[in-house]
């Protein structure tokens, strides 16, 4: 054994830049990492691959993928590869080159679960990328307009729900049952830790808790769970405060027991508030500085990848900020 | 050393199928063999991405590494990957995802050769594959309309010229002098055998000596020259007999010099003419049973590849057939 320590055994779910951020810095602290990706996309590249060939939207498995690639040219070269889009005026623009290639494995595989690791292979990702669902969603959300008598409507689409105008007052997907990815439910269930965000709060996180099989092995997991708040709301969630990420989480999924809860100091406006919110789950706030120094609302892989350690290792007490 | 023999430096001269079924049994009998490929190709998923992007068609070179891929489990998988195409009702329909993966690296690096020489260690490749010009070219020939009278038209791009009804009767490119390779310039003049054909014999197999630096390189080597005639005739030269196919060689490039013509006895239908047309440019004509089993004008990829086993190692007698 040496002087080999073991780490934990890790399932992030999310989808986009906020998985992205979450792999970037789960990499360096679990040697079983598995994200979980939202497979609700309909715009840009994925999009047009939905419609096209009627696939999974690729788009938020690659960006996971390419998020894990070794740290070595070669996994940085066919990262960026992955992640090239080409730039032309004619039907190829935009696309990325790594949901082409995707979207080619699952056909000459036949097998979306092998085709994704097959990208991990390529890529010496440091862990393995599985859809929350094994057929594409569709992202459905009651909108109350802002105003004294705001107007409930029906927005359609991930797109347009991550670009509503308007408070969002229930989410769906269809088909309503979905059949999740088997290796998915295993992994959450064989887990030490869960994931939960950070991301795009309906679309890329809560989403997860809306396929029901997926929901079922969260809320049945022995894994410890963590909750990780955005830096800055997003067009989704604009005007709602860390407490109310939480609220919308807890309303969504009101038997979900949370052990964690991870922000940044600069994210929650009023910590008395945001530690009861969380202890409504059964959890405990973690306040690290894990922005980057720049002053951009984004994570640091380096800082946020401390943060999680501490919450892996239980040192879970203020830090000096 | 041990028991170790070394084997020729080959540099095998084409373009589409042709070069590939001589790839295929040339990585067999050399360790350092270079694909040396036409880039005039204007038809198909190469011909669109040519004019959408205005790259090198990639097409003849996405074969030619598909057909160097290791022999396993790993570089079956890519090269089947780079060998797939999209079948769909939209605009990705026929493109080939190699196609697509070699123009993203080009971009990505901005360098041809480096774009190629990655692709050739995702597959493990036995060798490695270059374009003959680093620009892309048109092909464009004069033909002769069969008949009495027949009237001279010019027939412009690959795919019009391969098809052409009529008889060829002048070869050119555009731009007319193109830069070459200098890699590809580098590894003819360095290597034991040059090896030109099988392939379409004007547009894959000729136009290799209308590039004039690589004509140069092909006339000063101190390699020994090999030419692989085809197993049957295809639409460019269908009414061409073997002594024809060598004789239009010979026209094209009056002072190469060439050691052997190597054809499979089924398509020399007048072996003391061929024998004759052979010693016009210096070689002795080598006739080894290289076609598939089968019937059909394809070459063995093993048998093939004893045929060169033969040349390079100077066994050019007649085996019985």
């Amino acid at each position: 054994m040496g002087l080999s320590t073991s780490k934990p055994a890790v399932v992030a779910l999310g989808g986009g830049h906020g998985l992205s951020a979450s792999l970037g810095a789960l990499r360096h602290v679990s040697d079983r990492l598995t994200a979980v990706v939202t497979v609700a996309d309909d715009g840009g590249s994925s999009g047009r691959l939905r419609e096209e060939i009627g696939v999974l939207p690729p788009g938020d498995l690659r960006m996971a993928l390419a998020a894990l690639c070794d740290d070595s040219d070669w996994g940085r070269t066919w990262s960026a590869v992955l992640q090239h889009r080409f730039a032309t005026s004619g039907p190829l623009d935009r696309h990325a080159v790594g949901n082409l290639l995707i979207v080619a494995l699952w056909e000459l595989l036949d097998d979306t679960v092998s085709g994704l690791d097959w990208v991990g292979r390529l890529l010496g990702a440091r862990g393995r990328v599985l859809p929350m669902s094994s057929v594409p969603l569709v992202v459905e959300a009651d909108v109350r307009d802002e105003g004294a008598a705001g107007e409930l409507r029906t927005v359609v689409g991930q797109t347009n729900v991550a670009t509503a105008q308007g408070r969002i007052e229930q989410l769906r997907v269809e088909p309503a049952d979905p059949p999740a990815c088997d290796e998915a439910l295993a992994a959450v269930r064989e887990a030490d830790w869960v994931v939960l965000g950070p991301g795009s709060w309906y679309s890329s996180v809560l989403v997860h808790l809306l396929v029901p099989q997926l929901s079922e092995a969260l809320h049945e997991t022995r894994a410890r769970r963590c909750v990780t708040l955005n830096l800055s709301p997003d067009s989704e969630t604009s005007g709602l405060t860390a407490v109310d990420h939480l609220e919308v989480l807890h309303k969504h999924a009101p038997g979900l027991r949370v052990d964690v809860v991870l922000a940044d100091p600069s994210a929650v406006e009023d910590v008395e508030a945001a530690e009861a919110a969380a202890a409504a789950m059964g959890a405990r706030l973690v306040m690290r500085q894990v922005a980057l120094g720049d002053g951009t609302p984004r994570h640091d892989a380096l800082r946020l990848a401390a943060a999680y350690r501490d919450v892996f290792d239980g040192v879970l007490g203020d830090v000096p900020v």
